[in-house]
């Protein structure tokens, strides 16, 4: 037997995920059977399992791909030196959204609403989003912070609540993008402007 | 046979509809059946299929009851004289949200995120939730209109793009409240002035 690497391992895993994550794209959770990932991914059943006991277990990896904060682009804003406005923060977080809402193999931001109704009958998905949130919205609170060290925003508001509001317009940005279909980055910040002003 | 009144029907409806949302607060759209809802409802399996023919046309119709606007709401704001600011219609509709998910029989907002992910993959539900939020983000966009004409809002604006921002922060509201559990309207408030002066 050729030995497994952890490579092999990890490469598998994802394809097993990025197949079941098609899967809910197109026909949601719900309808998403074990069989239709095996088929998805090209894999043998035995090597589905192998990864992943249950559909429960598969759901979950879903949806913390799907939910994952976006720690990366959140390093690089709060690296700059630059005075940082909660609109610039905003906006770049949006811009981010849809770079990944539109990359190859489906838009995965449909899979977050899936998350969010998920996490209401699930504690496993509930824990996930609430871990994955708490940890987006303490973002936004440095970037309050940071605004009000700069002197853009009010120092003697509590930054967690000026962060709920910040995190706020990510989901529901989402929602009338997947929904209404008509709100881009560019109206969107330009709606928050005139209210900012 | 005595004669079936209106008034009956409509009783007997809305006495489904209602067992029907309480199952789908609980247990989830996808886990609700047409058996669940009988049970709840107390009435013969006859009854109940003679209001709703299948399950579908049962979550369409809780998921009509949970995206509805509102509308009585919006036309008490909008027919005040006094100067409108876009936070006062703000607090208003977090204030009213807030007041229909303690209503009893259970957390009517546990469907709206139901009826997001649902109308994902179901066009009944997608035109329904279409239907109702851009009536909702229409009335946003009065809201601003009347700000512009106030003077406290940019007048150059587009009205529509500031509509999508105060839309935006319903449903981000909402899912904090829901997920993280520690939003209200007033520390939404408090941070949505820090981030407005």
């Amino acid at each position: 037997m050729p030995k497994v690497t952890v490579e092999h391992r990890t490469a598998r895993h994802d394809q097993i995920v990025s197949a079941a994550r098609r899967c809910a794209i197109e026909q949601g959770f719900h309808k998403t059977t074990m069989a239709d990932v095996i088929r998805e991914s090209g894999l043998s059943a035995g090597a589905v399992y192998g990864y992943f006991k249950s559909k429960d277990e598969l759901v979950s990896a879903i949806a913390d791909q799907a939910l994952s904060s976006v720690d990366e682009l959140f390093e690089g804003i709060l690296a700059s030196d630059q005075p940082l406005t909660p609109l610039a923060a905003l906006r770049a977080t949006l811009e981010h959204v849809v770079e990944i809402a539109e990359q190859p193999g489906g838009d995965v931001t449909r899979v977050a609403l899936q998350a969010w109704a998920e996490a209401m009958h699930n504690d496993a998905i509930a824990g996930i989003a609430r871990e994955k949130y708490s940890l987006l919205r303490h973002k936004f609170a440095e970037v309050a912070r940071r605004a009000q060290a700069d002197g853009t925003v009010d120092a003697d508001v509590d930054p967690e609540y000026i962060a709920q509001v910040m995190f706020a317009l990510i989901p529901g940005f989402l929602l009338q993008r997947l929904l209404l279909g008509d709100v881009t980055p560019k109206t969107f910040a330009t709606g928050l402007t005139a209210l900012l002003k």
